[in-house]
C-alpha cells in the first residue's frame, strides 16, 4: 500500500541519514544535469509554512561570481580564526571547511522572505518560518543528493549580506546556506570535525519534561 | 555495500517524501514510548553547524504546560486572523491549523544559542545556522516518525517567548517549532491548505543562474 513503509525501509532509511556528512573533498568530475535535477526535485515534497514554498535557489556559475564567493568565504574564515586562541587556533587554521575550490556545482539557496505566497500564514508571529522552510528543504535535497551517491557540503562561513549583493538578488532574499555539491573523495559515517579532533557527538538526546 | 542505495531505495525514498505531511488531524490513542524514542534518535543523525548539536527537547505533558501552550496559540490565532479581510478571513477561521487538542505527544523543540558545544565553528558570521542545524534535525525526526506511520504537525502561530517563558526554560534557548505528534486520521499526499483552497503548490522549481 502507497505510504506504508516496512521495517526494511526504515533501516535503510536511517542508515541514509548515518551516512549523509557534510562533504567538503570533492572529486572534481561534473554531475550530471539530469541527476543533479532529479535531486533538486526534492525541494518541491517539503512542508512549508503557509505552503509558501520560499526557496530560491541561484547556481553559482560563472568565474566571477565564483571567485567572489570565494573570497568572500576566505575572509571570514581569516575574521573567525583571528577569534581562536593557542592550540585551538593551530586546530581550526588546519581544518578543510568548504569544498569551493574542487566542488563542479555551487548552489547559493535563499529564502524568499517578501513573498506573498502563502499570505503569510503561520509566520506572522514567527516570520523566522520562512527561513526554516528553506532548511527542511535543503534537508530532503541532502538526503535525496546522498541516496545518488552525492556529497553536499554546506558552507556557512560567509558574510551573507555581501553574498546577496555579489549575487544581484532581490534585497528581500536571505541567504539560507550556500551549498558545493559533487562526487566525495571518500565515504565517511564520522563527522570530519569529529575525525578531526575538534568536537564529539553527544551519545545520546535527552529530553526534557515540563 | 553500506552508504550505496539502488533506484528501489531512491523512489521509495521520494515516496516517503511525498507522503510526509504537516498533520492536524490525529486519533487521540497513545504512541508506545518505544516508537517515539526510535523516531527521536534521527535527531542525533542530523548535520549541526560546528558538530554543535544544539537541539533541546522538552516534552510538554502536563494538563498546566498544556493549557498555556494551547492559550498561547489561540491567542496568536486570534491576531492572525484579526489581519486577514473579508473572503480570506472566512478561509482562515475554517481552516484546523493545530492537533493540540487530540494529539497525545506535545514536543516543544529548542535551539540552544548558547551552546560551547562545537566552539562557535560556522557560526561566527551567520549564528542563525544553529536554528537551522535544529530545523534539519526535525525534517530527520518528521521522516523517521512517517516511515513508522505517525504524523507530525509544526505549530507555528505562536509567542515564541511567551512560551518559552511558560515552559521555563534557559533564557538563551530559542523557540523552532511545537510539535504536535500522533497517529494520523488519515493518509493524504496532499497538503490540506492545498485542499482547502489557501495555496496551491509551485510546478517546478526554478533555479536562476549567475
Amino acid at each position: 500500500m502507497q505510504g506504508q513503509y516496512d521495517k526494511a525501509f526504515q533501516a535503510e532509511l536511517r542508515d541514509l541519514m548515518r551516512w549523509r556528512r557534510d562533504v567538503r573533498r570533492f572529486r572534481t568530475d561534473a554531475v550530471e544535469a539530469a541527476v543533479l535535477d532529479r535531486c533538486l526535485s526534492a525541494f518541491m515534497l517539503a512542508p512549508s509554512v503557509g505552503l509558501s514554498e520560499p526557496w530560491r535557489v541561484v547556481s553559482v556559475e560563472t568565474p566571477e561570481a565564483r571567485a567572489k564567493a570565494l573570497a568572500n568565504y576566505e575572509a571570514s574564515n581569516a575574521e573567525a580564526l583571528a577569534g581562536y586562541a593557542s592550540d585551538k587556533a593551530k586546530l581550526y587554521a588546519g581544518l578543510k571547511l568548504s569544498g569551493m575550490r574542487e566542488a563542479p556545482v555551487h548552489l547559493a539557496v535563499f529564502s524568499d522572505d517578501g513573498t506573498a505566497k502563502g499570505s503569510n500564514l503561520g509566520a506572522q508571529s514567527m516570520p523566522e518560518t520562512r527561513a526554516y522552510s528553506v532548511v527542511g528543504a535543503i534537508t530532503l535535497f541532502w538526503l535525496a543528493a546522498r541516496a545518488e551517491g552525492l556529497g553536499i557540503g554546506w558552507v556557512s562561513i560567509l558574510d551573507p549580506v555581501q553574498l546577496t549583493q555579489d549575487l544581484d538578488v532581490p534585497s528581500d532574499w536571505r541567504l539560507i546556506g550556500y551549498l558545493c555539491v559533487g562526487w566525495p573523495e571518500t565515504e565517511q559515517k564520522t563527522p570530519e570535525l569529529e575525525r578531526a579532533g575538534w568536537e564529539k557527538r553527544s551519545p545520546a538526546l535527552f529530553v526534557e519534561r515540563r
